[in-house]
């Protein structure tokens, strides 16, 4: 799972427009998916994470066939965020979260919150308890952001940081963090 | 998605077992993936796909949720295939194959026929009607054989050696054949 990191783009005009928005307040809507916005989203995908190739990991069946459960955050018809997720066909109380992404310019303002909280009402809608996500043990910010959102940490077979993981869950090398979240 | 092409290993062993076994018979058995099936099976994708880097395309997270719709073949508890799909959340009449494989030593031996004949059964039963699939234009060997097994090929916007495809479908330069099978 992907969830930004903290790193601020040199986008003076979105800088400024920002500013202005935090003066006078500005509306972020958030509605679901549809199958276009993978073609505004995937190209956004490896920017918002400074240079990571992350869009490889969202292809395009997730904006497909999991519209109901995966939205988009926009401001006066701009994609600012977006929540990929979907209701686990094999547990039947679970979902999960694929990918959280929020334009770096539009962080520390509550749409990763807004997302993740829509994401969990239509899921608890659809009688899931359980919420499941993964990230990788060198992504601090997003274990930090899991953790403030009530998310706990499963227990691994190693510990990395003081941070328990599962060691090469993604394959050779590629230890990940798992959290579980219960819905109230 | 992936589909294996037509490339033979080199695998002396298996070569001679698979003739054995084509004189004696033997018992390609069908079951459900669980998710230990992962660390099995990736690391076989690159091999079976004839060094091509197709294991990004399926990481972990097809294991753990969607095992109801997708199967393993075995042979001696060997896996010589495997179908990963799930029921579309967004369409309700439709289910959609993500990656199929085969060994290559196992080819031409009715064993991606029985999985894509399971994966349409189970399918079936959740009241799924259609079910699409997605490959890349230059695969031909996948072209043909879904071709083979009764899909149509929806209409793009351009045609590629006398085959309709979607420019630009899984981004940039990165076109794709789609393809749409009605479950009687």
């Amino acid at each position: 799972m992907g969830v930004t990191i903290g790193r601020y783009l040199n986008d003076e005009f979105i800088g400024k427009r920002c500013l202005r928005m935090r003066k006078e307040g500005y509306l972020v809507e958030i509605r679901n998916v549809k199958g276009s916005d993978y073609y505004m989203i995937s190209p956004l995908i490896n920017e918002w994470w400074g240079g990571r190739q992350m869009s490889d990991m969202l292809p395009k069946l997730f904006f497909d066939h999991f519209k109901n459960t995966s939205f988009i955050a926009e401001i006066d018809g701009r994609i600012v965020g977006f929540i990929i997720g979907f209701l686990s066909q094999s547990e039947l109380d679970a979902a999960y979260i694929h990918f959280v992404g929020v334009h770096p310019t539009y962080r520390e303002q509550k749409i990763g919150k807004r997302l993740y909280q829509r994401f969990f009402n239509v899921v608890k809608q659809r009688n899931r308890n359980v919420v499941h996500a993964v990230t990788s043990p060198v992504n601090k910010a997003s274990i930090a952001y899991h953790t403030k959102l009530g998310f706990d940490i499963e227990i691994g077979d190693r510990e990395m940081d003081g941070v328990s993981v599962f060691s090469d869950y993604d394959g050779p090398t590629q230890d990940r963090v798992l959290f579980m979240k219960r819905l109230d």
